[in-house]
């Protein structure tokens, strides 16, 4: 467990768009983290971070972090953790140089999400799959480490589904999701296409929530790799005028007899490292079952948990594949840069790094 | 088929709210009805409809309409043909009155719509249901008769399904809805509830969806009534905020092996008795298939068809069912106001009524 | 100045509603105030608050006020303080029958605004208008008192205008509002009504800007009385499709000579009783000036000073009037619930009431 | 006039935008204009319009439009008129080129719209200006010629002043404008931007439309310049979340004395040449007057008169200039293309050009 009492210098990669602000934000008054470094667009770098930085997020940007400059995304820096919200062709060349260098590089991008010796972690969820780090390390002869964090959609699936998958065995699910103009980033989706309308394709989502899911919920065998869960997902995949908050509407097919009431229990019950550990940004309970009609919303529900909790509602039976409900998590917050921001706790409280 | 040198005259219920006005609009310049009187509530009974009616749609009322006297819902006129955009539980009362006195009743409303003798009618998809009618007057002794349309989110589903069915048969389906706030009348969804918000509950609405599709998909049997189409249905329905158009997403499985090809084929190849008939509110195609990624959209095609078409897109393979696809349907015009007109048109034509 | 070792019992009437939530989140925590009971209305009287309300703002209601029993408007209770967020006819009713019995009522209804003896307070702008109590419980012989609140979209244009009258005089003011749907209460504007639409109107609201401005930036005179500030106002009022955040369009002609750098300093200076007193709901500063081109927005800037301070920007000269510039509130904090808990704020630490 | 038995060739520069695409809209079926040509961005020169646009209008883009290649911007064609709706960098350059080549252009760019013989031509307003020609054409050698038509936010209110201006003189305006999102054309305003929120500033629009307000209202002198109005103005332009209609708050100081019933008369008594003669797009009446407390609204009255009318409403007195009222227009046609369309349609009329 980390001693608390050495902070830790970490820098943010791509911090002026939109995870990158999430990241600055959720940093400020961290209890264990310095942030000292930040990076952003070539044409920008030299700037101060308050110049460079056009702020969309309600209320100001933490005074520290206006005042750092603004380095170049490969420029060098000293901080032993590095939130990475590179875009994807960026974080591909980037994110491993700086693994080279001796970073342990939280990322966001899903450049390296399914490659094999990297863990695409969810603490409450996967948290044995840190092993593959001593793998990662041993084949790469990486001084340093990289981890990923879920797409924005997966994770509150993901996080949904565990205790499930614990208690009874998931073996296939359908889902749809509601998702929030924010998890396109900035400008992301133009407000013409989006007012009065929804826009019922997402590139690549659907893939992204079959193949992500199957591999967090997946086994780690005894070679140091991850044996994808045997469940089979459709995902259709809907943008709405959101600002914030993905809703996933799901039905799942269990291995073994359940009611919704055994559900809403394992739901309820569950508590995982991040929790028992009171990590800082780890939320509890990190599921919360909503007992309304007409709840989750994304407007009164994204919050819960200071954005990190996931919040499930409308449990009941499904007719096709036995039970259905809906599930909302906060997609810039525990959908992004919060989950890094968990991951990087998990190994400092592991003292994996640090 | 109707001569066309006599007009019909017809006559609105319920005709200031939401889906009246939308009668009250596609009835202007209607090849064969004139509309001769209009209901609306007690307490504004005696106005003139322009008097009583807060006009919500694009463009000005049609003038005709607008000085017509507004009549108590139980007032006598002459008119055979009715169209009740009536409440519920008005409807309930006032709807067999109608009936009896000889009128045929075209009703938007859902308290009849499960009845067993009466037709829950889409022209495309089940008109030998017509057939209940002849029961239904035998066995009641009505001079006049009673046809409903179904839910304006279950019509779309069930002309998307009805090619498939014939072709393929449909075993089970997997629906998630994304509503139009029109669908909830006026004033019906609060602002502050759904502006960066999804209301994730529709009171009663997947159940309607379910029960309704499998009477739609019916047969009717040599007793004259319907046997429901034995398909397993799981409906899941959002509201979400746009005006004008619901969004379902599907998945299905089929009886027989087909490709998405196959199922495009199907839907590009429908054509029923309204368009072979060339009834006046009939699309022609009824069903379109976009081959865009991203359509269909509510704000581009909610209108295709002037608002009679269906809309679907992004078929595709299902993991779990097999075909999964996109439709759109305009709720209050193919939905409501819209189905019931293209109900009376085909009972006009088979000079059933009129 | 309060002691602040003895808490005051605080009740809310009118406590479902929109306002009234914005009450009961606000005096969560309060340093000052218990909250210990709340009134709603009659149907309902009996349930807790917790069965009574359907809880709109995020997050959630306060657990000690969700355990309240809900009193009918006019039962008895026991609280010094009472904060009123009754509709318009149940206040000009129930709140003169609570200042009889010996109760502070600090309301947000109109009723009693533009009424001779009745404060019409801001603490930053009139606090001497606070003199009226004396004559009003003189000549109406109440034990107790009601000191009122500005309208929503008035406040942060009275607050806005202070600085300029003090220093520079101001003479005429034009005025076009943005304002938000939560101002209209619940369910208040129809989505219908809102989504891809501007309401141009609402009623009484530009009457009361310029009536309810004119008396706020009135003058005490000798007789207790407050002669109106001479100042020319015209209003228009719109109604936008944002949540929370009225947004002002001002132009001023003052009289003296002042530069935009003149308004801009006198703004930046603004302090007053409130922020000298370190009252609880005091922002301070509470007039925050932008130097964007484009703030403040609604979304970004509502919630400045925990949504108690008002955001000016975009000062330039205008061509007709001398000045311009825009003003920003949040609506249902600094334009009602906190408005009326900084005014009792102000009279406690007074020693007035408590 | 034109004899209309000859069809006459247009272009459109610029055709895949927002307003490009309004411009193939309303040419559709055109009963004088053949569509010929269409520009679009180097980089799909050579495609055929429907492969290079992405239509964004509801319902589908004609036919004949589809299958035209799209040329380079300065490719030649055969057509006497162009339309031109290039971005202002582009337009400058290429919109001088056509004319010398003899075409005459009709431009949405702001190019040249100040520019001293260039006509800011609204055929109902300042029709006289046409005179401008023929010095542009003489003094720069022009075989064709350049009119432009104005920013689509002065256009609606250079209409409502017209007839105030003709019968009672306005000698001030003060106004603010809530502006649609499609003004900005696409991908334009980010939807992290606009929902739930207001921008209140659009760069150089408040310019805009002070300064060709003056040149519209302006008179033509003797030696073929045109003396700016002598109006005092003052404009504040804001963003709401809205997709089609500007909604413009009006207040002027008139000349002589006037009643708001004075001003309805004017308006509503307003003729002009386009109505005259019947063109094609002109509407009639090209000013509408709502008596309704909440008309016009973008919803409800953008598309009057085919989205060519504009419409007032709420004409009450102002305490500070005298009168005051709202006035909305369609942006992006009467504010853009069919604002130059009916340009066209007058010089074709009066035998100027085709």
């Amino acid at each position: 467990m980390q001693t608390q009492n050495k902070r830790i210098p970490v820098a943010v990669l791509g911090a002026t768009g939109m995870v990158g602000q999430r990241f600055i934000d959720l940093l400020r008054d961290h209890p264990w983290f310095d942030l000292v470094a930040v990076t952003g667009s070539e044409r920008r770098a030299g700037q101060r971070y308050g110049e460079a930085v056009t702020w969309r997020l309600p209320g100001e940007a933490p005074a520290a972090a206006l005042a750092l400059p603004l380095l170049a995304s490969d420029a060098p820096f000293d901080a032993p953790i590095v939130f990475s919200a590179l875009p994807t062709e960026e974080a591909t060349v980037i994110e491993p140089l700086l693994a080279v260098r001796g970073h342990a590089v939280f990322s966001n991008a899903s450049s390296y999400r399914m490659t094999e010796d990297v863990p695409l972690l969810i603490p409450e969820v996967n948290a044995d799959h840190v092993a593959l780090l001593a793998r990662q390390q041993r084949e790469r002869g990486w001084a340093g480490m990289l981890i990923t964090n879920p797409n924005c959609s997966t994770i509150q699936i993901a996080l949904a589904l565990k205790p499930l998958a614990d208690a009874f065995g998931v073996q296939r699910m359908q889902v749809t999701t509601l998702q929030a103009i924010s998890g396109a980033g900035y400008p992301g989706v133009a407000s013409y296409d989006i007012l009065d309308n929804v826009i019922p394709y997402i590139s690549q989502e659907e893939e992204k929530i079959a193949r992500e899911t199957r591999k967090i919920l997946g086994s780690l065998t005894d070679d140091d790799t991850i044996a994808p869960a045997p469940i089979a997902i459709s995902a259709q995949c809907m943008r709405v005028a959101v600002r914030e908050g993905h809703l996933a509407c799901v039905s799942v097919a269990l291995a073994q007899d359940a009611t919704s009431a055994d559900l809403i229990a394992a739901w309820r019950d569950f508590r995982a490292e991040p929790q028992a550990l009171a990590l800082p940004s780890a939320p509890d309970p990190v599921i919360i079952v909503r007992d309304e009609a007409d709840r989750p919303q994304p407007q009164r529900d994204r919050d819960a948990g200071g954005g990190m909790a996931v919040v499930v509602g409308r449990v009941r039976p499904c007719e096709i594949l036995g039970h259905k409900f809906i599930v909302l998590g906060h997609n810039t917050i525990r959908g992004a840069a919060g989950a890094s921001l968990l991951n990087a706790e998990l190994l400092v409280a592991r003292g994996v790094v640090g």
